[in-house]
């Protein structure tokens, strides 16, 4: 009932709830920045069949929205983020952009 | 080159990653499970594309793991799981239920 | 080299700061603010010392920022938190109010 | 009505509060437990008053506890903490180790 092309999409969306929600709220600044990324990448490249994550945080956006303090807290106006999830020979590549103001997760092939 | 029927098993999988790692590590006891439920189901509701989330924490489970303190920090090994996606007129319905000891989460049908 | 009212206060950032990681980010709308709210204060009161908490989210400031989706992501700007700690005898009160256009944790007496 | 180092050990509470609720249940393996570590401690470490973390993820424990997928969700089971918090003058200096079975989170001194 289900085919291994949409089992597959069902698991790139998995890893995109995970890492946004894992790490959403986490305190960030332009010098802590890569750390992160590096953390996130790492930490969801563990879960089952995701081959590789890419994620890009705009240190700039950071500058600008800090707070007196010097950081904020992450979310997806600050990032963004590609995947390559693989199950059962099917690949799909998936990314997460800004549009339209809101951070949008969306399949971009199915392979 | 992304059929609606794969984007939505896309979106269920965000949803099912969201309400993981959300509420993981969330304190809770037998006399909390069912205000976690109630929250877990209506913050995931919330999302696009999520028709219905039923969210059933594992009371006996919660109590005969509890420390001294009486609570646990809640992981997948304690609920169970099962949501119903619309997109674009394609219905996914998904469940996370332990298997072999560890919290699987699957596409059961696209319709 | 360490005195009871110290350690009070230290249980008492101890539950702010988990309940600000644990539950920023979870989508949010009017509708279902009360069960957060609710969910919220039943599972930092599972934490030890932890007499009593009050979690306020304002569904008005959430209505206002909601997007097209209707929700948004929780964090300190929509919701004031009261908490009372005990440790020994020492009681701490406790809250979080949006100071300066910043959710400001701050103990407010220990007696 | 709060004294500096009553108010500087509220602030060292926050920071273990934020960092357990914040990066407990990350998907965590041998391989990636340094870029985990690293990243936790740079997060922390934007927090007002934190001026130093050290965080120590048990690469053995994890290989030991992880599934045939090889990672595990972290918990404090598999960590020690270490941090300073400086405010108004007063340093506080804290710690989380297993104590008991359960990763028990304190103050060390007060100076």
């Amino acid at each position: 009932m289900v085919t291994d092309a949409q089992h597959a999409c069902f698991e790139a969306g998995i890893k995109f709830g995970s890492l946004y929600h894992q790490f959403a709220g986490t305190p960030v600044s332009p010098d802590s920045a890569a750390s992160l990324e590096r953390a996130m990448v790492e930490a969801i490249e563990n879960q089952p069949f995701c081959e590789s994550v890419a994620v890009d945080i705009d240190a700039d956006a950071l500058a600008a929205a800090a707070d007196d303090h010097g950081y904020v807290e992450l979310t997806g106006r600050f990032m963004e983020v590609e995947m390559r999830i693989e199950y059962e020979g099917v690949v799909v590549r998936t990314e997460m952009t800004m549009t339209d103001g809101y951070p949008l997760m969306r399949p971009v092939a199915v392979e």
